[in-house]
């Protein structure tokens, strides 16, 4: 399980952190665009990434690690943020092995605690469900965050790969800046609906 | 000329107003991108606008109109700023119209003073030639701004339209906050470029 390797180590947590949050635009097409903003901390954005995986498809991993590894941020890079572990309606993110070709720190957020009976029964109308929820319950545990951007809001739920629980719990509350999800999945979600639809909508 | 209008009023400008930066995307086809980064000052991301102009067409001012005036966010906005005059190639973007035909006062950013004489030689290649320098000039005075971000840095030039110079000049210092261009504009053109290329390059 991702979230209890050996290998975590410590984060040092700066306050201008460069993390990457990626999240996927709307299911319009069987290719659906990823977008990747890079952002120093909750602050601002530094850079954006662009990519496209397929509905319903398994290349979602090795998409994002291609997007990843050959951008000039790689180097400067010190965690991803996924909106959630599936992306393009069913195409799972393994997050250990994320973690494990890029050298970061993954922290997948959640609006909600997932359903996994209800994503098994789904995952039946599609190829190798099997391999699906493999994939998904190896992002092992999962932790409730409360963001300190507003503490009346709902929490979040966050799994994670190659880092210690305490330190995802504090980047995803630090890099909530201006809402309570953390910026960098903010600003990849308006980019993300806003280029897809004409206007930007919703909540990451 | 637009920026000595009389109906030029004085503009109330709050840390939190509300402006909007348009940039285009590459010629890289007949179709090119344009992006509206929604900012509150120059501190964050409000929401994005896309809409498409055609290169070395005639269509980018009417498109901008209606990709902003249909915009949840049109009621909150406060200024339009544009990264030039010209969109995707030779598109005349005319700022007077725009100001009248929005209501909001428009500011026109270069990072060069334009060369008038090597506009008009490269118009002679398009339709109306005439029409599309008429727009050019019509965007009246250019004046120079040296932001705050960095003293040392190349001073911009401005023209403007539907609000007082000093006004113009102080709507650009204030929201050049993480460099020296207006945050609106900057983030625009990460999203421009990140979008069309994979990953976002180069200075608005």
């Amino acid at each position: 399980v991702g979230n209890i390797s050996d290998k975590n180590t410590r984060l040092h947590i700066k306050s201008e952190i460069r993390v990457l949050g990626i999240d996927d635009s709307a299911l319009l097409s069987d290719r659906i665009m990823i977008v990747g903003a890079v952002f120093r901390g909750g602050d601002w954005l530094d850079g954006v990434l662009r990519s496209e995986i397929t509905r319903d498809g398994m290349d979602g991993t090795d998409t994002i690690i291609q997007m990843i590894k050959p951008s000039k941020h790689f180097v400067q890079l010190r965690v991803i943020m996924l909106d959630g572990i599936t992306f393009g309606g069913f195409n799972p993110i393994d997050i250990v092995k994320l973690n494990e070709e890029t050298g970061l720190p993954v922290v997948a957020i959640m609006r909600k605690y997932p359903d996994f009976e209800k994503i098994e029964s789904a995952l039946e109308y599609l190829p190798e469900p099997e391999k699906r929820m493999d994939i998904i319950k190896k992002a092992g545990k999962i932790a409730e965050v409360t963001t300190f951007a507003d503490q009346r809001a709902s929490p979040l739920y966050i799994q994670w790969a190659g880092l210690e629980e305490e330190d995802a719990r504090r980047i995803v509350q630090q890099t909530s800046t201006r809402s309570n999800i953390p910026e960098p999945l903010r600003v990849a979600h308006l980019i993300a609906t806003g280029i897809v639809f004409g206007e930007s909508r919703g909540k990451a």
